[in-house]
């Protein structure tokens, strides 16, 4: 039966090679041969390989937003346990991987930034909803006092969210997920756990 | 006058574009063209590009050591100070190189880790090199009760390297040193003070 190809099958081919070997690392060729499409199909939906790139960065934000996002609402976890599965379902996913791979976002960020403005505009925005989540999130918890009434949500959020993205780079180099416990260990065990109830 | 060109000049010149585009996005003749150097002198010095990759990181480890080591056995200083005017002073380098750039040792974490054992070796040699200097001086700390005796210096000190790693590429996307000195804030003006006199 012959099979045919959509643009969704060769975003997340992409999205496989990308996550390995980085964006600059990554032919159009390869990408191709793994999602067994022909050039053309290719140029039929993408202008270019940043659009392509954009489409990876966006299929990405979809995904992860669907595997967060129920973690984040389920109100039968205090709200800082919320945060703290969901790093500890990313630390899981990296492990499944063979402690490689990490995350997209994270990976173009440093790969990227610098490069092309319009993938950094797109991190940029993928950050921000990240942040935005787990604001609303910290807000909760600092209605129930779970962190002091001085802390910034906001800045918390984007303190997590970078510093997990820092123990993932590291927890790559080291082919181990434990800097990754040791972050979530320090940050939920140590550090704010030791403001409670200093509101 | 003819400029006689040597294994330094090269490296220097391959370290300022592979900072703004990384290793894959560099090819060897924009570092012959920026070191003004002939193609043959470049394989008199380097086997490889990879082999080229693994001097960039030493040269780059060696004036990373030279710029923090003063600091870090600055006894006029507090153990603790000694380690957040490190990572002020790297804050500073970021914001005069116009929010960009970053590590090298970073970026290189996630572009080349799961691409090269060789680099993944390096790498992570550097990053247990730093993790062990902070780890000194947070025994000094530990000693002297700035932090808990039950805390682990070696933990710590991976914590704040790659949480500043983290810090330094969300920096990166944003444009801004603010996710920086948002993380020396949190670490070094709530998470550790709020330890103080608990051990």
């Amino acid at each position: 039966m012959k099979r045919v190809h959509n643009r969704e099958d060769i975003v997340q081919a992409g999205l496989e090679i990308v996550l390995g070997r980085g964006f600059n690392g990554t032919g159009i060729e390869a990408i191709l041969r793994q999602a067994n499409v022909p050039k053309g199909s290719f140029y039929n939906f993408f202008a270019s390989k940043e659009e392509f790139g954009l489409a990876i960065i966006d299929h990405y934000l979809l995904f992860m937003r669907g595997r967060l996002e129920p973690i984040l609402r389920d109100d039968s976890l205090p709200p800082l346990q919320r945060i703290r599965r969901c790093l500890e379902l990313l630390t899981e996913i990296f492990e499944a991987n063979g402690c490689s791979r990490g995350c997209l976002i994270g990976n173009l960020s440093l790969e990227m930034a610098d490069q092309c403005e319009s993938f950094r505009d797109r991190l940029e925005g993928g950050l921000q909803s990240w942040v935005g989540g787990f604001a609303s999130v910290l807000r909760l918890a600092q209605r129930e006092k779970a962190i002091p009434a001085d802390m910034d949500p906001e800045m918390l959020a984007e303190n997590i969210i970078s510093s997990f993205q820092g123990a993932l780079l590291r927890s790559k180099v080291k082919r181990s997920a434990e800097p990754l416990r040791n972050f979530i260990h320090f940050y939920f065990d140590v550090f704010l756990v030791c403001r409670e109830g200093l509101t």
